[in-house]
């Protein structure tokens, strides 16, 4: 299973939806169709921060994960909003500036697909001190979200 | 209109199923009932990071409206997490710390409704420098937004 | 008097011995050649986080008043740490990414002058708001901020 | 050695003129006496934002190594500024508020002594995922950072 197949699976992402349309080597990329419910404004679009704020946090998780052989529970981000979304998409691509071991920082620029720059953040990422089970890797096998050989 | 009534009608947050509890000078609190699709794990619950994000900023957002007559859009926001949200609930409490002419910074911490802190976020939110129409504002009366001695 | 000029007279800048090189239409350069005080190991060099820090947020200063007839005071700054800063100097490059009426925001990027990225920085810098004195505009002509016609 | 004389011999921190004044059990303490050379203004005392930071920075740090049997580099801080520092004091009280086998999250309050708040921080520290010499380790006596049972 690859990276993207793997994020599919998240509740929340597909709730939002959230597409993530590629996940390899520390670079990733998805985007969110708007629709009315995802804005902050009840007559007009204008994107809520938290929708923005979600697409960054997923996308620079992927990043994230296809960086290393593990999963990458976000440890903190910031977010600056540069323009309001009031399009009809928005889109992400995240990049990983920094991979240590013991932690990820990852850079993402969100825009509205037109060329508009509408938030950036920054985030690090947990890449290890640590083997046991946690409430991420519940029932999840790990080699889902390595580079198995076998794939 | 009070701040939680017009919180109330912001489509991301009714979609989040976020409740406000209440919003009055410069503090304001609310909280989440988790459910599956809030989830970052298929087999469990551990609430998406974005979740509580959005919990946050809009918790935030509204005691940086209750401090001020106007909207108050995010400028920026840091989130911290803490611990894994496997419980029911998301609850946050916002302080506004700062109230400037310019901007406020408002605190906001996250909890499980039990005690355990399950984020910490800072956020900078716009209080003035413009007088003119925005998205935001967009059909808005803004004198819902404010005291206004006939509430 | 231009904005390099004016950041020459900062005392805490002169006693780092941070040096402007550029500030322009919201783009900003500068360095610090590192001496041994500068470093937290007493042992080698590695410079302090605070010098990083001092460096980004002078020449971040420096970029947001270029783009602003006024003093621009400093309301936020993240600063992520990507590389120990082992060399012989930190060089700072800063853009404008958004000029508001209210604030602006900020990106930083701090290397060691041989292309290795030390860290990465994201400010917030108060652009508008007030006319009223300030412990900043003390004693400051607002003309020699500005980009006034007999320059 | 105890954490503070650990802090004492770090040249930037000499430099500065930071007191740490206590360091257990991830709570720590420490203060600047400001001197013209610390001001952002030639004309009168307003700190330079990087006075502040590298203080709590240092005193962040102190709470950090203080909860871990090692030398904790900073990996991110984020700094709000919510008064300008005109005392003649600033003062830095940080708290470890989780400490993970990764990193540890540390809040850190900085006042001029008097009760107002000058700033709030806060940062990220690593405290594991690696054993290898590093710049910041080199020459240290590992043993030095921690609770020997012999001090």
């Amino acid at each position: 299973m690859d990276v993207t197949e793997l994020f599919e699976l998240i509740p929340f992402a597909r709730e939002l939806g959230i597409e993530l349309t590629g996940a390899t080597d520390g670079h990733a990329a998805g985007y969110i169709e708007l629709d009315d419910w995802h804005s902050s404004n009840p007559r007009g679009m204008v994107a809520h921060g938290g929708v923005a704020y979600s697409l960054a946090d997923t996308v620079g998780g992927a990043a994230a994960v296809s960086a290393n052989d593990s999963i990458t529970p976000t440890i903190d981000m910031r977010m600056d909003y540069l323009a309001p979304a009031t399009g009809e998409e928005l889109h992400a691509e995240a990049d990983v500036v920094r991979n240590g071991n013991s932690v990820a920082t990852v850079d993402v620029v969100v825009t509205d697909g037109e060329g508009t720059h509408i938030a950036e953040a920054r985030g690090v990422y947990k890449t290890g001190g640590g083997e046991e089970d946690t409430p991420w890797t519940k029932g999840v096998d790990r080699s889902d979200t390595g580079h198995s050989r076998s794939e």
